[in-house]
């Protein structure tokens, strides 16, 4: 029998590339919160635990990917997050990749 | 100006998940030694390494994702994979997944 913990290594290695790239995409579409952003991704099926997004947020914002300014207006200071010319233009480089990959599997055969 | 290294690992990372999944598909169609599943894998517009498929195989194959036999008719015993059962029930797993991402990131917004 299938190995549970293979499946959701397998599973979570598949998803993990993908997350960056919808992560740049939503935000170049509309600015957004970490915690706000989660919801978002939920909303499209994409599920990511708070304690992967933060590191990767701040990483996408490390690499120029993403910039940010602080909402000061509640009691608490949140960064909200917007993707750069820089991460845009990379989006348009994943997405050819992600498609080219997507033709690649469904040439390899038909789905089960 | 967007970093060629940071666009190199961004792609890297996108890539990588799709690769065993790639790389069990087409060994559940045909039977292969590595070396042949690099020209196949290439013939696709997947380029792999040599020196990243051949552990990725190993890790596949102690995973009970691969099973092989050794072809022993050159001089040089070859490892021949071919997808186990439970390979080809991931298969249809993270080919799943696969298109619920795709959806995903169709709906996030339009191609540039």
């Amino acid at each position: 029998m299938l190995d549970q913990e293979i499946i959701a290594q397998q599973r979570q290695e598949l998803r993990r590339g993908s997350t960056s790239l919808a992560c740049l995409a939503l935000l170049a579409a509309a600015p957004d919160y970490g915690y706000s952003l989660l919801a978002r991704l939920a909303g499209l099926g994409l599920e990511i635990e708070a304690n992967s997004l933060y590191p990767l947020l701040r990483r996408l914002e490390k690499q120029g990917l993403l910039t940010f300014e602080w909402d000061t207006s509640e009691a608490r200071p949140r960064k909200v997050y917007t993707t750069s010319a820089d991460g845009t233009a990379l989006v348009a480089v994943l997405r050819e990749d992600w498609d080219r990959i997507t033709t690649a599997l469904h040439q390899i055969g038909q789905h089960s």
